[in-house]
């Protein structure tokens, strides 16, 4: 299949678009490089060195003799848009170009607005397209977990059976999340459902769980493939954030009493599932969603969980939450879908957290303490990056 | 109380401001003259000649003896609104301006991306620039039943108690719209909920009906004081549409069968409406919704009625339909609590017809016919507003 990688230079479009080539597919990837200059507004960087999209795309050639075309341009500007997808004649769009922090969008007025509008321009200039597209193409949505909330109910995949006052209806399962961020994912998921519905577009909502992990196998193959990994407070996900803590010898920091329940997942498994939603597609008029988590855990399990392999002497530190959001509640999300289509899950080992920790050893000198601590206070419309919080 | 009215000066906007002016209230208007633009773009005009706005304040001073302040400006120009607010310092802000056609965000990828940039970013602002005040401002949001689409259960007023699986929870109304304008206020709904649980804001949702009707109380007072009438195919309601059709005697145009069920009100029930809820505020930290309507009608039954009203000759035509909606669907919208506020509604009448069959002959010489039939088509992606659908 013609696989096209929209943010196909991130920390999963980049992993996932080597994992689609190395099957076998045809893969591009379009990037604005808006993530790096992201690093540049925030004083920080990966953790582990990246290569330019260039140097990426030739080093892969090099090592497993397949190409992976890079187009470099916005998805916000909708000629680069139908310029790509006209050029490259994709049969499956992965999406993952959009804003993916919640700090970010919680900065203030023009990042929430920043967030937004990137992301839900950027999704709807890509429906266009599609639309407009003489062939069919699937497109395969990153969306968030963090959509749904903590309802009191169990989480269902997108949809919901209902029952009221004697009647019933499926109906997109109510949303409620909590930060600009999410929001632009809830906005996003109901202008695609709406365009599958309007133009018998197919669409792959993927509600991704929080990501951890620094490497895939085919990332791993050469230094120069190695996709980025982010521990600070605005893009760093909470295990990965944990991992660098403990190598610096500072306490692991929970947010609240680190209660929070999330569905997470293995890099490894984002891929898969990527793949699975490709070779798998939805038919047309379709908009379906899968939950893309394996385990779910509390922040505050985590935490215990890489205290006790990091040694003796790392210690869990409970800080002010910066976020409004429940650290006691019920939380079950429904997550079968994949694991119909084929997942076979890495559940989280201690063989990972050693690996990861092996990693941020490893680039220890590229560790800016600085960055981890959260500076940016839901409650507040102004934030500024280097006041800590509480 | 002190009032502000964005987009105080469209259809309801500036009707409301004037209500909330006669009866008592310290009211300023600000506006960009952005509707005025949509005709220009859209060559058409209002039926019911208006004045420009600092003539309309200017004839309100002389009639009534109050003073409305105006602020032209961009809701989308953050600077606009925290200047408004400053300076104003208003109770409350009641939120009109937001671009209203389902047809006009349903043109192309263009007016789409404009209609959601410009809605959900004026709404961001609005919250922003509440959330930054010194003192605190309910917001009364102007939102459609459109929000809800028409599904097979009763629709709530914004909330829904919810049974699942043997849990329970109190979630927002699931929600499927059906353009990309309403999909707008949508997005507009999930932004406003989320900023009151994390700023603790005060917000009344006001998911309106549809409205018909050419004069209020205050309107009627001075014709400079006279609100805009739209009959043409993107914002003219269906009503007062029909009522234009009748008058130029040409049949009158349902979408498919007409059996489209949507909740109705005249425009004196929306600034009665608007009025209580500024006057009954939310409380801190409350996201309330009204389902502002009073009657529930199909396209067909108000098309029958105008014809009965308008008298023989008066036909009826079904012109294939050009959106994507079902014609024939249950619809039960629950409307309590702005009659438990004390609303007292105007239910369409034969006399109601009538005066807006005497309005539309008045200025008959002002009717262009080539601008009411639909020319925008919602499967395509690219449309042109001359070029007839079907």
């Amino acid at each position: 299949m013609r696989v096209l990688v929209l943010g196909g230079d991130g920390y999963l479009g980049w992993a996932s678009a080597l994992h689609l080539s190395a099957v076998g597919h045809v893969v591009a990837v379009a990037d604005s490089g808006v993530r790096r200059a992201y690093d540049v507004e925030l004083g920080t960087a990966s953790l582990v060195p990246i290569g330019s999209l260039a140097e990426r795309v030739g080093c892969w050639e090099e090592v497993s003799g397949r190409r992976v075309e890079a187009f470099v341009g916005d998805v916000c500007d909708a000629g680069f848009v139908e310029a790509v997808m006209g050029g490259f004649a994709p049969d499956a769009v992965v999406h993952f170009a959009e804003q993916r922090s919640a700090p970010y969008s919680m900065i203030d007025r023009a990042h929430a607005v920043h967030t937004q509008v990137n992301n839900v321009v950027g999704t709807l200039n890509v429906l266009y397209a599609m639309a407009g597209s003489a062939r069919p193409v699937h497109l395969v949505k990153l969306g968030t977990m963090g959509e749904y909330g903590t309802p009191n109910i169990d989480i269902e995949e997108g949809w919901l059976e209902l029952s009221h006052k004697g009647r019933s209806d499926r109906v997109l399962f109510p949303k409620r999340p909590g930060s600009f961020y999410h929001l632009s994912k809830v906005h996003d998921s109901h202008n695609i459902e709406f365009a599958c519905r309007v133009w018998g577009l197919a669409a792959t909502d993927l509600n991704q769980g929080v990501v951890y992990g620094a490497a895939t196998e085919e990332t791993a193959r050469h230094p120069v493939l190695a996709t980025r990994l982010d521990y600070d407070q605005v893009f760093g996900t909470v295990l990965n954030r944990m991992v660098v803590q403990a190598v610096l010898g500072e306490p692991l920091s929970v947010y609240g009493t680190g209660g929070q329940v999330r569905g997470m997942l293995d890099i490894r498994d984002t891929v898969a599932c990527v793949r699975l939603a490709v070779e798998h597609p939805a038919v047309a008029g379709e908009y379906r969603v899968f939950n893309q988590f394996t385990e779910q855990w509390s922040v505050r399990q985590l935490a215990d969980r890489v205290a006790r392999v990091a040694g003796p002497g790392v210690t869990i530190e409970e800080v002010p939450n910066p976020r409004v959001e429940a650290d006691r509640h019920y939380y079950n999300a429904a997550h079968t879908k994949l694991l119909d289509l084929g997942l076979r899950p890495h559940p989280l080992t201690d063989t990972t957290i050693t690996t990861l920790l092996d990693t941020a050893t490893t680039h220890r000198d590229r560790i800016n303490p600085a960055v981890i601590h959260p500076t940016i206070d839901w409650r507040s419309t102004s934030n500024h990056l280097g006041v800590p919080v509480g």
